[in-house]
């Protein structure tokens, strides 16, 4: 099993698993298809969400889709995935999350009870997370023509940060905070879809990360970027923002916490923890004068018990994303070209 | 082909296609699954759309998945039926639609040239409407777990109705005006789906209804209930509100007009035309007094050149929908028990 696929040809005229693996070709969709036909309009894509003015508010606007599979497994459900994400996705624009919409996909045939213990958890989440589930949708689509349940979540925030927060404002010299160990949720799902069992416990981190966020910016800390670390894994969120920013950065290897059960996992099915997909993991990039400060804020949540300092953001090479390995030589931190694991999310 | 099932014993324990149809069994998810697990928090799920506070403002709030199919039909595609859809169900709030989000879900193996047919087709439709499509998403499902394409879009409004409009509103002796001929949609899909061919040309009626409801609006006009006539068509919306509001209503049945094509489509299909799903069609309960004034504002656009009054609010009984027929007598328009047109929207 290899975590990366060759990149397929440009003139694919077909859609691939790896359209939707938030790498190179899912950027590749997003600028040839979507940016064209949605115009200036689409705005702000390159971040979590959309930031929007409103009768003199400041307003964040996002959506997501939540296929994963499968449905239940150990640390959460589909259901409270699909509200974490999205109260994630608002978090990351500094905006406190205030409304959800969800709209369900469902096979026929599905259990009313699979439905039902989905449904409670995304209540559960939201009651969690402070949000209100105000409008919802349900479709029903002919067995073989869906897989149980999809759920779409889209949100609506008040920006709460004083300046934009987005890879447009990180600048040179920026400390990059993460705040815990990554990989967990990804390998959660693969193993349980592999049908492997680990020695530890693995499961996935999905969790709400506005509290954290919302404690930098009430400590006053100038936030320059939140990028919570989904579909390709903390290497992807790096290249993005470099990429976006113009900048580079260099990350110190030995710094990037990865417990050992997730560390083991990752060997057996062939994956770089870096890639892996999060659903309860953040970085934030601040000014290096804030950085101590502003560990100390993540540390007060459990949520952000690992959280540290991982490298630095450098003037250029423009998009160069470097790792400072264990053993003292730098390897160029690429982005994914293909499809690492479909469904993670 | 009949278009109504017979109900379903209450003790389901698996979802049908009927679950999503927009009638009883759509009733009893939202009642039995929905609302308890989110709470009062799930707000005013009996109409299109959530109404919030927002720092002052009033905003509006709506989501809906489209699973239409076929992709691809005469008068539109999954597109713009996504963005008049979204669009609709804002403006039946009485709110100026303003930013939509959009998240895609694609099976492999879909032909880039449908995606783009569509996701062209949004953009032009979004213009039409004068909407931003401001974030979106995309996922891709294996081949065989999905259905060519899925599309979400949430929107955001603001509300420019100065009183509530909804069920809650509706008073005896208001009038019922419709705005247009009813049918065309459903029997389109229809048609395409069995490969039919019907005498004249049957299209989607959809389109965006922002417009005519503005303009009831600004002319001053006392708008108590908008709803446009989607899943399970006029009749079914005629009974939500009826028994949401705790009223009957009395409708006129020559009065609905139904164009030749598609009640000649209706005859062969064995479908009643007040319970096909309309995309471009609603109904806007008003006083009286501003019945002829408000007829003439709906007049002055095309999408409701057909515009008239088919109706009376009455007292009681509570929830009882009786049409007039041209032959004289009454009878009793139900809500429908089951599934009439699976995938419709």
């Amino acid at each position: 099993m290899s975590f990366q696929c060759p990149l397929p040809p440009a003139t694919e005229d077909r859609i691939l698993l790896a359209h939707g693996g938030g790498g190179r070709l899912t950027q590749q969709l997003i600028d040839r298809i979507f940016r064209p036909a949605f115009a200036s309009a689409f705005g702000d894509a390159q971040h979590d969400g959309a930031v929007l003015p409103m009768d003199g508010a400041r307003l964040a606007f996002t959506t997501d889709s939540y296929v994963v599979h499968p449905l239940l497994f150990p640390g959460g459900n589909i259901g409270d995935l699909a509200v974490n994400g999205t109260v994630n996705d608002l978090a990351m624009c500094g905006a406190r999350p205030r409304y959800l919409s969800a709209g369900f996909i469902l096979e026929e045939g599905l259990p009313v009870a699979t439905l039902r213990t989905v449904v409670d958890s995304m209540g559960a989440a939201a009651r969690r997370a402070g949000v209100a589930l105000v409008t919802g949708d349900t479709k029903v689509v002919e067995k073989g023509k869906g897989d149980g349940i999809f759920i779409n979540t889209a949100g609506v925030g008040t920006v709460e940060a004083q300046s934009a927060v987005g890879p447009a404002a990180v600048e040179p010299g920026d400390a990059i905070l993460l705040s815990g160990d990554v990989g967990a949720h990804g390998v959660t799902i693969l193993s349980v879809r592999e049908g492997l069992e680990f020695e530890g416990e693995i499961a996935s981190d999905t969790a709400p990360l506005w509290e954290p966020v919302e404690a930098l910016l009430q400590a006053g800390i100038e936030v320059h970027c939140l990028r919570d670390l989904t579909r390709g894994g903390l290497a992807t969120s790096l290249n993005e923002i470099a990429a976006t920013r113009g900048a580079a950065m260099r990350i110190r290897e030995a710094a990037v916490p990865v417990r050992e059960s997730v560390q083991g996992a990752c060997e057996i099915l062939g994956l770089d923890p870096l890639y892996v997909a999060n659903e309860g993991r953040f970085i934030a990039i601040v000014p290096e004068r804030d950085a101590v400060r502003a560990l100390r804020e993540l540390l007060r949540f459990e949520v952000c018990t690992g959280a540290v300092p991982i490298g630095t953001v450098e003037a250029g090479p423009a998009g160069l994303v470097v790792l400072e390995s264990r053993i003292g030589g730098n390897r160029v931190l690429d982005v994914l070209s293909g499809e690492q694991l479909p469904r993670i999310c």
